[in-house]
């Protein structure tokens, strides 16, 4: 099975990313901005060609800039911006597309709106963001005080978009203000891209494609670009294509339902692409059941997963974090006996700890964890990575164990995950 | 105050890494391996030159090739190393360094070894990673299947090295084996990087530098590159430069000691570079006390944060994570009279709260949030991104209240990282 290097091509528009800052490459932050732009340009239908760190620096920025609209038709910058010495973006840009800077008052015009959304006054005293490039707009930062930059170059029909750094700033501006911007320039070339998503669990990647279904890809290769991506409960496979929503909704039929008439299909646990945590909330609100906790290894994570979600206070009622025996047996009324006799890691604490928590809150559905995170405190018939899983309703009560691979911290979040699986699926149980 | 072009250049060895995979600039995954390599590279003294992410396409790998190479001498990629058929790393380098594929007994016994390490076996007829390129050297994958791929050009004296995308492979392989390989060619041109980090609170970024402080940044640079990083409690001031240890430890203190004499200095929570959640078990542990939380707008991430840490379970007991008025009576015994008075997020009820944590757990210290993440549920007084921190001990309690920008998870963030540094502060206090 050689690789193929015939990919299908994009005729979208291509947009390239600059990130401009020593903090990223110098592994004090972690990027947000190209991950969040990556999700956003993909949802728009533009096509995210290139993606590139640099530093604070200004030949590298030259260089990047030149490589970018090489292979791009809108370049957008994150970084560099602000008030501050490190911000050399603005004058970088302008020098690059051989404007001058000057005093702008159409630009503080700009900047004391930024200022006006904080309650805040701007003068000229305060900074130079009113120095502005001839003949550049100045763009409205909707989260921010530093204006945003852009420029359209008619001639090669090029866009620079320069945006904050700031996360929260940069999500705000491109939605609120890039985007519109390149509609305005680009209308016509914007076409729309699609992915169907088909979630498993409890098989490894190399079994699904050489051992169990060994033409699934090049059958799924019909369809679109296959990817094959390993996420915290399972492999995800993901086919991505261009087109209308109307193909888009018969495709993504048509694929699912050459899944399920597979061998595969008895490892899917979602035809779709929804966020764990997202599924258990609108489960629970359509079911109009509450929900708690009891973890353990996990630390409250499972919890602050449900408590990331707008809305879940309807149906999530809390948790007890019991990271001590002693909590078990006093907050959540697990036996001494059966710790003792079973271990904090077992079925039977598991299965209490569930119990004990649906008593606690009076919730409909309770899920426990108790497990080893590491990287030590794991033996031979429990290792690093083991975790069991309780779960109770009225109805019925039990625990399932699992085991993960991983550091502590990604073993937390796949911990976390299978619990919330867990959960969707009691709650799914015909016979709840 | 215009800006400053000049940056220090750096010396030392220049590493440029390609991050090669639709799934994140497609937007289905977040990187981690680029912000990995970061802080790794910067801490072993070479120069993190550039990062690029492009897609599972040929042209565009070739094309990130010569960009990398000529700027840096060791070229890393991460992705398109295993058995599926969007994994072409391997091909594509073979192809740009013109090295036939041919079967290699030698790479197979890697394979073999890579496979053995999770207890299995490997025939030639599961995959075809033991067709490999001529000349390159296969790297042992310490936490996967598919071996990694090396190729020194002595007369370039450039080095390839790729490694899997996943990353607990990719961690692993850079530590273990990447970095030795690095040594071994180019180990007269390493040197050492460091910073200084200084970490304020409650001042903006523009009050520090334009108001304060107005020729603090000057005075910084004398010592190295200077940069102004927002964080998760306020702004972090970072000094980079390289040398040796004892320079570094001179020029920290001598940076120490100019932001102790200036006005920043009342603002400053740290001293230094730790994770608050680290800063909070070092200390619990060394004065030998127990903590607990009572979460409710945080929905357990503060104590999530904790338990990231191997060891919290020696001063970590518990958590009640609140979400319903009924749970904050019930558990963690705050009065309903107190509750419909003063509402739930109130100095009153957040100190009831930590008093309850504090009883419930026997802890020496509990620390509890009461606040309102958003995106609704505020109001004029009380508005989003309100959180009242509750705290209690034997000798004292209280509660303090802060406001915060951001969206939803951002504010979990912040929150629970303004939670830990109250507890800190709690357990530095000289009359405990």
């Amino acid at each position: 099975m050689p690789a193929k290097f015939s990919v299908p091509k994009s005729n979208s528009l291509n947009v390239s990313m600059i990130v401009i800052g020593d903090e990223i490459l110098n592994g004090r932050t972690s990027d947000l901005n190209g991950s969040f732009l990556s999700r956003y340009l993909f949802k728009k239908g533009l096509h995210f060609k290139s993606l590139r760190f640099i530093h604070d620096d200004e030949s590298d920025l030259i260089k990047a800039l030149d490589d970018s609209f090489n292979e791009s038709d809108i370049v957008i910058t994150s970084g560099g911006i602000g008030p501050t010495l490190d911000d050399k973006t603005k004058n970088i840009l302008a020098k690059y597309f051989g404007k001058k800077i000057i005093e702008r008052q159409d630009v503080a015009d700009v900047v004391t709106k930024n200022y006006s959304q904080f309650g805040r006054n701007w003068t000229p005293s305060q900074n130079f963001y009113h120095h502005f490039p001839k003949d550049f707009f100045a763009i409205n930062n909707p989260r921010g005080l530093a204006p945003g930059l852009g420029f359209f170059d008619s001639d090669k029909q090029k866009l620079i978009l320069a945006g904050p750094g700031v996360p929260r700033e940069f999500t705000e501006i491109v939605e609120l203000e890039f985007f519109p911007l390149m509609k305005k320039y680009f209308e016509k070339r914007l076409v729309e891209n699609y992915q169907t998503v088909i979630r498993t669990k409890n098989i490894p990647e190399e079994k699904i494609f050489y051992e169990l279904c060994p033409t699934l890809w090049d059958e799924l290769s019909v369809f679109g670009k296959v990817s094959s991506l390993p996420h915290t409960i399972g492999i995800d496979i993901v086919i991505s294509y261009e087109g209308s929503l109307k193909e888009h909704e018969n495709k993504q039929k048509k694929i699912n339902e050459h899944i399920q008439n597979s061998k595969l299909s008895s490892f899917v646990w979602q035809y779709g692409n929804v966020p764990i945590n997202e599924l258990v909330l609108k489960k629970a609100i359509d079911k109009k059941v509450t929900i708690s906790f009891a973890e353990s290894c996990t630390g409250g994570l499972t919890s602050s997963k449900i408590t990331d979600l707008p809305g879940s206070s309807q149906i999530f009622m809390g948790s007890i974090v019991s990271y001590s025996n002693d909590t078990k047996t006093h907050l959540l009324n697990v036996s001494s006996e059966t710790l003792k006799n079973f271990g904090a890691v077992s079925i039977e604490v598991a299965t209490q700890m569930a119990l004990g928590a649906l008593n606690e809150f009076k919730t409909d559905y309770a899920i426990s964890l108790t497990g080893i995170a590491g990287p030590e405190g794991g033996s031979e018939k429990k290792p690093e990575g083991f975790v069991v899983i309780g779960y109770a309703s009225k109805k019925k009560n039990g625990a399932r164990f699992f085991q993960f691979p991983g550091d502590r911290i990604r073993r937390k979040d796949r911990f976390s995950d299978m619990a919330l699986l867990t959960l969707l699926e009691l709650m799914n149980d015909l016979s709840e």
